[in-house]
């Protein structure tokens, strides 16, 4: 065996799921953690979420895919060996890692608490560790991070559904807050009801914002006003539907990855009001300047968050009783899952049960 | 005469240079204005800045010219009649009004100052105004406005380099406000070295920025540097040039007009980075999404100014010594300006000396 196979990279075995090739099939995999730095906590994972992000990166739909990969960065877990100058966790604790696990610490950014922005921010899979390694994600066994990119995740919440916080929860809670869409009376709409933007509606409910979800699907609607609490749902596809709602929002958090139209959601904004875009489509979309001008409107993309905001996050999502809505799967579902991810068959995310169901590679 | 025609639909006669059609050739025209309301005050025009959206307007290029049109949003004047309900003018004031002439007072927008976002505000000219008359512009010898939408031009300035202000100047100023690219050591970058371009090169410097032109046109640099006191040029189609700009703005306010790029300009931004289009391309823009997200960037669009801020701005331009660079013309020589303003053949702004060279039509 080769010394930079990812079974002899380092001295910690370790086992989980990886993709080996564009096909996207993950399969069981030995490969290896590094022992504990001074500055690290080693995690025994419990769960783990399935964004949709891990889906895109297995099959390489983004061109950019190192395989092996082991996807994984909504990863929740108890710690089980702490480093020497490691200070914020202890044996025993319950922690979450999400999207990264490292950055320089030095820049503008890192100094605001804003390392998702950092230019070398390290990802938690697919990415290159400061030791020049690979990094592998939650579908595994363990992980050893440093205990900066790791959040507590408090009492009050069930791990496996606090795990998909990790990724899909910050990355609506984040700009909600930043674009300033988290107060009281707000009309906030939500585009796109799956993984992101089921947490999302519950996050601008909690900050006490009118919600309305915008669909292409009328029959997601039930469930939206019914099950998640929002105050009203608009069918996208409606001329009429959207042609009431012009001009009456205050923000939208727009989830979709697809490539869509941005006029009619710019239409639905108040002057001065904020579209916000959280889902990445692979082409450029057509953006109508004059509509902007016109009501002095924002469209501003967001990604994640950074630590510090991602604990807050989890403490309000304590506090206030939210968690995603999931499907606990096996690891031997996971390609089924991925299957069905890709149709959009899941309310709302899948999470795998690691710790009951990952068996050791014979 | 029909009792609606132009001349007969109000009391004061009126003369200016019309189009009337899509030519967009001007000639002289004879029309009529209101009488002085309880709130108006009449002024004799002085001067009459060329804003390019006259040119557009006068040729239909945007499908909503109502013929026959006078242009002209960039008027000063001076008060020759005040209305007995009026108070912030007396007769001799030296005064300006802008792109609107009237907006509904009672929305939030005008509640908060922002008439110029008001769903009705009433533009100066190829408008209806409250009365249903249509409106008529400043290449004309005089005008009846409400007084809330008439400012002041401080003693400092001179009246003809003043008048784009009203335009021009708002249109860069309040984006530079209100984005908090106000700031000393902020970096902007200014799109476009053009009428509105060159005025905002003059006020992100009045505010302490560091100041970079990107334009595409080399020859432009010099001017940039040595005239207009910006502290770097980037030539936008050198590839170079952009590579080493990247990740350096705050903000840019992007004064094209033309189908452009978006993605080297949303380049050039810091994380969090603020690109402001104040220019109205008639086909929609290509926007990447994906650097959106990695920066938390945003783009905006913004229209004009609302009046108390256009006031402000003047001030601010007063004390700090800023008028439009222009070419005064007399009034027959507006057809051969607007040719020449069509292929940008100005610096930076033709201003028409109404008081002197409009001739009463025979």
């Amino acid at each position: 065996m080769e010394e930079n196979s990812p079974e002899e990279q380092h001295p910690i075995k370790a086992f989980g799921w990886a993709a080996s090739d564009a096909s996207g099939v993950l399969s069981p995999f030995r490969f290896s953690r590094r022992t504990t730095g001074e500055k690290d906590v080693q995690i025994k994972i419990m769960y783990c979420g399935i964004c949709h992000t891990d889906l895109h990166f297995t099959k390489n739909d983004w061109c950019s895919t190192e395989y092996p990969i082991i996807p994984g960065h909504e990863i929740v877990g108890v710690v089980t060996e702490v480093g020497n100058r490691a200070i914020k966790f202890k044996i025993g604790d319950k922690v979450g890692v999400g999207c990264i696990v490292g950055s320089c610490l030095s820049c503008e950014d890192c100094d605001n608490n804003l390392e998702n922005y950092c230019k070398t921010a390290i990802a938690t899979y697919n990415s290159t560790y400061h030791d020049r390694t690979p990094t592998y994600g939650g579908y595994s066994n363990i992980v050893v991070v440093d205990e900066h990119f790791v959040v507590r995740i408090p009492d009050k919440l069930p791990l496996d559904g606090a795990a998909p916080l990790l990724c899909a929860g910050i990355t609506t809670y984040s700009p909600l807050r930043h674009f300033g869409l988290d107060k009281p009376g707000m009309h906030v709409g939500i585009v796109g009801l799956g993984g992101l933007g089921h947490v999302g509606v519950k996050f601008a409910k909690a900050f006490g914002a009118k919600v309305t979800v915008i669909s292409t699907s009328p029959h997601k609607e039930k469930e939206a006003i019914d099950h998640l609490l929002a105050d009203s749902f608009l069918v996208s596809t409606d001329d009429d539907q959207m042609k009431a709602a012009v001009n009456t929002m205050d923000g939208i958090i727009d989830t979709v990855s697809a490539v869509h139209p941005l006029l009619p959601l710019i239409s639905l904004l108040k002057s001065h009001g904020k579209l916000i875009l959280v889902g990445a489509p692979s082409r450029p979309l057509e953006l109508p300047v004059f509509p902007l001008l016109a009501g002095r409107k924002t469209i501003a993309g967001s990604g994640i968050g950074g630590i510090q905001e991602t604990q807050e996050m989890l403490e309000f999502a304590a506090e206030h009783n939210i968690v995603c809505d999931i499907e606990g799967i096996p690891m031997d579902y996971v390609n089924t899952a991925m299957e069905r991810l890709a149709r959009a068959d899941v309310k709302y995310r899948f999470v795998i049960d690691v710790a009951n169901t990952l068996k050791a590679c014979e």
